[in-house]
């Protein structure tokens, strides 16, 4: 006798669900709006944006809107434990600098991804459009916080995807 | 014709490796030596302490060496662009303090601790020991960096653990 409709049992829980899946998920299905500033802004005005949009990583930009530089949460706490005036000193002066950045485009594996985060010891990268060599467009970012949602909705398939747990 | 021995194929790749090994898997394998100040420690202090120690979270202890509060990479920026002196202000001043905080146990699922960081919103937690409602001792902690580790592990088991990937 064939089990009733709805009944059936496959013999897959979601405990069994194939690694291969996330091996090839991208970095595009995953990333995060970036949040930029610019090259001439303040570091007090970049301080402000990281505590307004609440990200741990900064993209600075120049006049094209091209990458320039990275800010981490730790560039700005050293910036402002000196002695300058964080109101008059220009990001530029403490960001890491193209070619110094690492950087990810949307159609790299998310654990290649990830894989950088941990080998440069780095919080985020800026997901990026452009050929190498020529000054990059920002469409995106991801994070140690991407990493961490990813292998939370990885494992746990049974709760719907980005819903509330709390 | 049997296959000869040492060319068998299962019909299984790494890729395939049930996610149930993940699920099951303790805080206590993947947690790192936790940080921490102590109270009374100025907030210049636990600054050179992050610096030095080169983590995001540090945990702040009382005279007993019990959990007393967390301070993150925000809250010291925070208070470094405010108008006090670094110097002599207590790090008590401006730490989440108990019962506000979230902790973990060794014997939690790494998963878990996961989602706690993704619902609230935090980069860290301790790993405590000791019982609900009495002071907490520290044994170790866990972070989104622990998390975005545990993905790339789980997901390249070709490469050995801990191997150098650069």
């Amino acid at each position: 006798a064939r089990p009733r409709v709805g009944y059936y049992f496959t013999g897959k829980t979601g405990a069994e669900v194939p690694l291969a899946e996330i091996k090839e998920r991208k970095v595009g299905e995953y990333q995060s709006i970036p949040v930029v500033v610019g090259e001439s802004d303040s570091v007090y005005d970049a301080i402000s944006a990281m505590f307004l949009e609440d990200v741990g990583t900064l993209f600075v930009v120049d006049q094209a809107s091209r990458l320039a530089g990275v800010l981490s949460r730790k560039d700005l706490l050293r910036a402002s434990i000196g002695k300058q005036e964080l109101e008059s000193m220009p990001v530029s002066i403490i960001m890491t600098r193209m070619p110094n950045i690492t950087v990810c485009k949307k159609d790299d594996l998310l654990i290649e991804a990830a894989s950088l985060l941990i080998e440069r010891q780095i919080d985020a990268l800026p997901v990026v459009n452009g050929e190498d060599n020529h000054p990059y467009e920002v469409v995106g970012r991801v994070t140690k916080t991407t990493m961490t949602k990813a292998l939370v909705d990885l494992v746990q398939t049974e709760r719907p995807l980005g819903g509330d747990r709390s």
